[in-house]
């Protein structure tokens, strides 16, 4: 029992200093002064250097070994905690803390190298953040294959073979839809002044809509919308346009699906090894099944379209048109931006530069050629600028390799989710079409997003689900739903 | 010279960390989540232990030890970090945690129990937190006196007698000033309506002109303003009352004096221990200087009137009693809103009240009685409201016992450090009425600010001056100043 004890107490601090990490992560992307960013760098290197120590202290090793775990959740405990320990055991605590400070700083380079459209002011930089995750993955790999310990990072148990053989599988049908789509008549996007006060205000209204606690968060704005900190601190972020009100709402509703899973995790576990979403993808799963089954629906969209007139005025779409406006379908440079149907072929593209990145097939002096290559091939229309390119997402800059196909991950066990959701509850339709999502929303609670980590990733959505894990769900519900919309 | 680097290197490391501690408590103050409060506890507890140990690590004692520093400046870092080792080795590293927990917990008690003027609220929190304070002072003295200890935290060096007997020279001359003006007319207080969005502009206008530098800062909103951090990143809060466009704009100045104070310590100091202002008092006479001596002079305040002007339209008051409107003398509950007459006075009450505390003449239970009878017999009013009393100050809630009278000091340094500011600046008023404080600021930053820690503050404030410290330029200087402005 001391063992037990002894690891959880330590681990209780780890976890505690791992939420101020991410809440300078916080501050950086929403707060700090812009001359700050040297210093902030070396600031969470030196807590990074900390949080390194203590996952690598020789103790914890042997509570590790002493620990006598009987419930589920204490079972639990130990394995998220023996994951944590066995991955930091294999990284020098020199590089971990020259990771740290060097991600930090590179962010801003990369801000300001997209916003010039100039990748050579980039790659000095690129490069470096590779060659340290290079060298961490071989270190973590211990001669496996480098990309599968990246993984390891975001979706723990799945392997870069497995996710290949998912991609291959889904991209047919994908390809399909899309080709068919492509004759199909779109209607206009919205136009209009959609001042910003207003469109925060909405974002506020539906994020309350959808489970957001503000009492435990707040919402700011970020050039990139991310959500952040676990347990009573779960802060989200969105972007606004004045001319296009949709990318700050469905940014806004998307955040509040992963903050949401953050704060209903059960209050016992906060803190603990269990206090944060189980995976990268389980997570992914919970903001884009808010962002897109739930919200992209025929039911919450007209709803919307009388929130939208309440708080911007008559639009320029109509109640009847709502669905198909949001939900249009076009090929376009940008991930972020991309309709259901092309957002895992952006995926696709990005985990392959990637595998061949850290398989050694890519060096980064070759990144963007390869980039607009693949682009044209599996887009029909070439790169016109770098930050509508291999400049346009902020991931590598801070080296998160190994990250994308999470995104392509949780869309998969949205699809899942959606399917179960939907045989429970007949009546979510007119739910959604009142404003209320809440019966959904209550469903993942209780299903899903309370048990935190106690179950890892792939046993968590079908524990959730009651079925196994398969990207029919997600491929069905995207055939009917864009054939329906767009008659093809 | 290794166990110095290495001291060095070790110290430099428990610096950003504490850089971050800092960050922390400026998120508490204005972003924080309201249901955040007890996690963010356990995370400053966290970290506050980390801190701890880097402190008491045996290691520091040995580098110490073995430590051959040669310049000047080499030999202050030696003297800092070994002062900070003296102390934490004392403290056991439990009760350094907790009070750090407590202490971010109980501010947020303290805030709701002075909005709802409810003592008893506050009561059980306050004895926690004078029972932790007491148990850490008694480790620190060692025998000694516990109040000395305190004061070594804020203003090193200094006594508890020191003060003690500054207060009783300082005194007499303060309540004969205050009498001769309670017979004086003073001028009405500016009326009208002043926006807040039009205050932080003039705020941030003004902030400029004294030399705050936004892209190493940030001025926000907070209930009781601070300045936050050093080096590249130290930020300000203010506070706006649309009544009342003063509070805002001389609190901006107050914060903008420490902060410069750390923005302007040479940057080959940052992150060492010789990086922050080198005590409470020295960074009370910045604060202090820049708030009353340069902004409430009459060349100040007269440029202020038109910048005011073009902020807010035309003002109730004219350029020509701008300054007597600004430096009205008026008896009131509020230290934070006191005149520079009575602002001494409200630190005596304080002083005494704290020593009687932690000498064992006055427990918690019986401090609103003795605050009462101390302010009907020190102003001559009775306190009406709690919040108009015991519970107007942030202070006491996180902890700060000792801190107060670095305010009056802070005072006494700013009178020195301006006899010698006038005397190599004779051309200030100019300067002041043409809304140009730089020569002031320059003189300053040269003579005081860019030293950071170098010297002990005492030493400081003389090379600075090139003169002994003493009380006697600032009771000059009050007695001049406000007997010529209202003729007493």
């Amino acid at each position: 029992m001391a063992a037990l004890d002894d690891l959880l107490k330590h681990h209780r601090t780890t976890e505690a200093l791992g939420q101020v990490m991410g809440r300078l992560g916080w501050d950086q992307e929403t707060m700090m002064p812009e001359g700050a960013a040297e210093q902030r760098g070396e600031e969470m290197a030196a807590l990074e250097s900390v949080l390194h120590n203590r996952r690598t202290d020789p103790r914890v090793g042997e509570w590790l070994a002493g620990a006598v775990a009987s419930s589920d959740a204490e079972k639990a405990q130990v394995r998220e905690i023996a994951r944590s320990h066995a991955r930091a055991v294999k990284v020098p605590g020199e590089l971990a803390a020259e990771l740290a400070r060097l991600t930090s700083v590179s962010q801003g380079i990369w801000a300001k190298a997209r916003a010039a459209d100039d990748v050579a002011a980039f790659l000095p930089t690129l490069k470096q953040v590779v060659a340290l995750r290079r060298e961490e993955a071989a270190a973590i790999a211990d001669g496996g294959d480098p990309y599968d310990a990246l993984l390891q990072d975001y979706e723990p148990g799945t392997t870069a073979g497995e996710i290949s053989d998912l991609f291959d599988r889904m991209r047919p049908r994908l390809v399909a839809l899309r080709d068919r789509l492509a004759g199909a008549t779109m209607p206009a996007p919205l136009t209009g002044f959609f001042p910003e006060a207003a469109q925060m205000d909405l974002s506020r209204e539906v994020a309350r809509t959808f489970g957001y606690d503000f009492n435990n968060g707040r919402l700011d704005l970020a050039v990139h919308p991310f959500s952040s900190g676990s347990g009573a601190d779960v802060r989200i972020t969105t972007r606004v346009d004045e001319g296009e009100p949709f990318g700050c709402l469905y940014s806004t509703i998307h955040e509040v699906g992963h903050a949401t899973y953050e704060q209903n995790i059960a209050p016992e576990f906060r803190l603990t090894a269990l206090g944060q979403g189980v995976s990268m993808g389980v997570h992914e799963s919970q903001s884009r099944i808010y962002e897109n089954q739930l919200a992209r629906s025929a039911g919450f969209t007209q709803y919307l379209h009388g929130r939208m007139a309440e708080h911007f005025g008559p639009l320029s779409a109509s109640a009847d048109d709502m669905e198909r406006v949001i939900n249009r379908v076009e090929t376009g440079y940008i991930r972020t931006e991309a309709d259901e149907v092309h957002y895992n072929l952006h995926i696709m593209l990005r985990f392959d530069l990637e595998r061949q990145l850290f398989g050694g097939a890519l060096e980064v002096e070759d990144l963007e050629e390869a980039w607009n290559a693949r682009f044209l091939k599996d887009f029909g229309i070439a790169v016109d600028h770098p930050s509508n390119g291999v400049l346009q997402d902020v991931h590598w800059s801070v080296g998160l390799f190994g990250y994308f196909p999470t995104y392509a991950l949780g869309n998969v066990y949205a699809g899942c989710l959606h399917a179960a959701l939907r045989r429970d509850l007949p009546d979510l339709d007119a739910s959604l079409a009142a404003g209320e999502p809440a019966p959904a929303l209550e469903w993942l609670r209780e299903r899903l997003q309370r048990h935190g980590g106690l179950r890892p990733p792939r046993e968590t959505i079908r524990h959730a689900t009651g079925a196994e894990i398969s990207e029919a769900p997600l491929l069905d519900y995207l055939d009917a739903k864009y054939g329906a919309l767009f008659g093809v």
